[in-house]
C-alpha cells in the first residue's frame, strides 16, 4: 500500500497509541536498549536482499536523472553502513537517568533533577530512507518513542525498514507502537504539527521550504535544523597559505551541506595579495564568484572567468553549490557587523595569526559554532565527538549546533517528602 | 503618552536597535553586572514617591473593584521588596561564560562549549509592573538584552520604571537600547512574534488566552509558562492525617496559582475513611467539590454542603479557585492512566507510605515536578533554591519546571585550530 492510496482520515489514533506505549521504553534498562539495537543491526544485515527489493519499488517510481534518486538508493554497502551506525549508537552512553542536581532543602524535602526521555519525538524528513533507521536508533537509545513522517518517494523502503524494527521490538516484548511510520499525505501533517497532547517535540529535516512550513504550522515545540549562511573572515594578519586552504576546503569539499562556506570577507590591506592566490584554486573547481565592487576590481585584473557583480540579495544567500560571495572590508568591526546582518548563526570563522583579534571574533560572533583558523566544515556531531546527530540546530533553545543523543532528553524534578506543606 | 495614543507604525526599528546593542552587555564582567543591579536597587528606592505617583496615573484609569487593581498597585512596601529582589538577583552566580565541555580532538582542534547569553529575550506580560523590574534584573544578570511588552493598564508605571533602568545603564556607559519597553498595541505584537532576526526567545507570562495567542502566532521560539492541571493521588497505604494536610494545603493555601491542586484521586479501599476526614477541613474553606459517582456516594452521606456531580469537562480543568474535582480509583494503574489523560504535566503528587508504590509513581508520571508525600505548592524557583524565576515551564525543551537565571543562557561552540581542513 502506498501512503497516498490509503484511506486514512486521521493519524490521531496512531499518535495516541504511540504516546500510550512510550512508558514501556522508559522501563528498559541501559543494557536492554543496547541489546535491542545490536539485534536490529543483525536483522538489517540479514534482510539486505529484501530491503534492496523493496527499495527497488521506490526507485522505479523515480527517474534515475532525478537528483533525489541517489539519496533514495540503498546499496548493499549503504545497508552495511546503516547497521554499523546502529551498532555505534548502541555503544554511546545512555543519556537518561543521570542525576543533574540533588539537594536536601532546609524543610527536609529531598530534591533531584534527573534527565529523562522526551517522550514522543516526531521527525519529518524527505527522501533519504537511512534517516528512518538513524532516528529510530537514536530515539530507542534514549528511551524515546518516535513518529516518523518520511517522504512518499521512500514509502516502500521505509515501511519495510519499520517492519524490521517492529520484529525486533516484538522479540524484546516492547509494544511496536513505540516506532510508528505515519502516512505521507500533506493534510495529515497538520494533525501531527498540532498534536500537543501526544507529541513532545518535532524535528524537521530537509529543505528550507519544509522547515518554513513546520515553523508556521507547528504548535508542538520544534528544533530547527536549518539553513547555514556561513562566512569566513580573512583578517589582515592571516597566514595567507593557511587562509587559502581553509577557504577552498570550506567552499568546495562538499558544497551541498549546511556547514559549507557561502560568504568570504577579506581585509582591504591584503585583498590584492590574497584574492589572486585564492582564485587560482577556485578556478580549478569552477567556482562562480559574486564580488562586491572592491573585490571585483582586484579579481577582474586576474581574468577570472566566472566573475559576477554581487547583488544585495547575494549576501545572506546559502549557495549549496560551487558559488561564493566575496566582500572586501576595512577591518574587524565591519566584518562583525556584516556577519551580524547576514549570518544564519550556524558556523562562522576567522583566519588570523593575531590572538587578540581571534579572541574578539570568537567572543562577539553570535553563532552555534565559531572558528579560529579552521574550516567550518567541522560542524558535525561525529566530528565533535558526540556520535550521530539528528541535525544541526540553528536556534538557541535546548540544543545549539549538533543535536546529538545527549540532547534527546528533558529534565524532571523529583521531590520526596515526609508530609511537607507550604502555607 | 499612553501607548494607545501613539502613532508608532512599526516596532521593528526598536527591535533592531535592541539586537544591535545586545553585544555591549556581553562585554560586561560579572562584577560590573552585579554593580549595575545594586545601583538599580538604590535608584528604585530613591524614587519611591515618583514611582507611586506614576503608578497612581495607571490606577486612576481602573476601577478599584477590578481584580487587576491590586496586581497593578505598587505600595512603598512593594517597591522595597522589588529593590530587594534586584539585590538578590545581583548575588546569584553569573550563569554565562561557564565552560560546559572542553576537549582537544585527534586532529588538534581545540573544542569548547560555553554558556553564553541568549541575546535578545522578549517577554509579554499583563498588568503586574513588578515583572518589568524582575525580568530586567534576571536578563541583565545573565547578559541578555530585553524587549518588554507589558500591559496597557501599567503603561505609565512601566515607562517610568524603564526610565530609571535607562538612567542606571547610562551611568555605566551601557546603551539604553538593551532594555526596551514596547508599545502595547495588539497589532504590533505580531511584529514581535515574527521578528526571528532580532529576538531569540519569547516568554509569555499571563492568561491561558495570551499563551494560546503567542503559541499560534510566534515564529520566534517560545517557552510556555503555562497552565497547571495538578493532581494528588492518595494511595491506600497513605498516612491519612498526612494526606489530609497535604491535600488541604495544595488546594487552599493559594488557590489562584499554577502549582495548586485541581484533581484529587483516592484509592477505593480508603475512600470511605479518607473523604469524610478531608471534607471537614474543606468545609472550613468553603471548597466546592465536583465528585465522580463513587466519591459523590461517600460525600453525600456526610451532608457536605457544596457537593456537585463532576462532568467530563471538570477533569482536566485548572480551577484557580476554592474548587476541586474528586475521583475514586481502583488503584495505582488507573491513577497513572487518569493523570496521563488529564494532566498538563506541571506538578503531580502521590501520598503513600509504600516506597515501591511511590517509586513507580515518581518514575512513570510525566510531569515537570513529581512529588511523594509533599504538597505540590513547592514547585517554584525560590523554593527549589534556584532564586527568582521567569515562570514555570510546562514544555520539555530547554527548561522544564522553574525557569530561573541558570536557564537564560544558550550554548556556543568555540573551535580553535591551526589550519585544519576536512576533505
Amino acid at each position: 500500500m502506498s501512503a497516498s492510496d490509503s484511506e486514512i482520515l486521521s493519524i490521531v489514533p496512531q499518535l495516541a497509541a504511540t504516546h500510550a506505549a512510550a512508558p514501556a521504553l522508559r522501563r528498559l534498562t541501559d543494557a536492554q536498549k543496547a541489546a535491542l539495537l545490536h539485534r536490529l543491526a543483525e536483522v538489517l544485515l540479514a534482510h539486505t536482499a529484501v530491503i534492496q527489493a523493496e527499495n527497488q519499488k521506490d526507485l522505479e517510481r523515480m527517474p534515475q536523472s532525478d537528483p533525489k534518486w541517489d539519496r533514495l538508493l540503498l546499496t548493499e554497502k549503504r545497508i552495511e553502513n546503516l547497521a554499523q551506525s546502529v551498532r555505534d549508537v548502541a555503544q554511546l552512553a545512555d543519556p537518561t537517568n543521570q542525576i543533574l542536581l540533588e539537594r536536601t532543602l532546609p524543610n527536609g524535602l529531598h530534591l533531584k533533577k534527573i534527565a529523562v526521555p522526551m517522550g514522543v519525538v516526531g521527525v519529518i524528513y524527505e527522501s533519504r530512507p537511512n534517516v528512518t533507521i538513524d532516528v529510530t536508533a537514536l530515539c530507542l537509545r534514549s528511551g524515546n518513542a518516535v513518529v516518523l513522517r518520511g517522504g512518499s518517494d521512500a514509502w516502500h523502503t521505509n515501511q519495510y525498514l519499520v517492519g524490521l524494527v517492529h520484529q525486533v521490538l516484538e522479540e524484546h516484548q516492547v509494544p511496536v507502537e513505540v516506532i510508528t511510520l505515519l502516512p505521507t499525505d500533506r493534510e495529515l501533517m497538520k494533525e501531527l504539527l498540532t498534536a500537543t497532547r501526544y507529541v513532545d517535540i518535532i524535528i524537521p529535516r530537509g529543505s528550507e521550504q519544509l522547515i518554513q512550513f513546520v515553523r508556521q504550522h507547528s504548535l508542538v515545540p520544534t528544533i530547527e535544523t536549518g539553513a547555514g549562511v556561513v562566512h569566513t573572515y580573512v583578517q589582515e594578519e592571516a597566514d595567507l597559505e593557511k587562509a587559502c586552504d581553509i577557504v577552498i576546503n570550506a567552499r568546495v569539499s562538499r558544497p551541498s551541506v549546511c556547514n559549507s562556506l557561502d560568504g568570504l570577507l577579506v581585509d582591504q590591506g591584503i585583498a590584492s595579495a590574497f584574492l589572486p592566490m585564492l582564485c587560482q584554486d577556485f578556478e580549478k573547481w569552477n567556482v562562480e564568484i559574486y564580488a562586491d565592487p572592491a573585490a571585483y576590481y582586484v579579481l577582474e585584473k586576474t581574468g577570472y572567468p566566472q566573475l559576477y557583480h554581487a547583488q544585495e540579495e547575494d549576501f545572506g544567500k546559502e549557495w549549496l553549490d560551487y558559488k561564493i560571495t566575496i566582500k572586501v572590508v576595512p577591518g574587524l568591526d565591519e566584518a562583525l557587523e556584516h556577519i551580524r546582518t547576514y549570518s544564519s548563526r550556524h558556523s562562522e570563522a576567522i583566519v588570523s595569526e593575531n590572538p587578540d583579534v581571534c579572541r574578539r571574533f570568537l567572543e562577539e560572533v553570535d553563532a552555534a559554532a565559531v572558528y579560529a583558523n579552521a574550516s567550518t566544515r567541522f560542524t558535525d556531531g561525529a566530528e565533535f565527538g558526540l556520535g550521530a546527530e539528528i541535525g544541526i540546530s540553528t536556534q538557541k533553545l535546548h540544543a545549539r549546533g549538533p543535536f546529538a543523543l545527549e540532547k534527546l532528553v528533558t529534565e524532571k524534578w523529583i521531590i520526596e517528602g515526609t508530609g511537607q506543606v507550604r502555607w
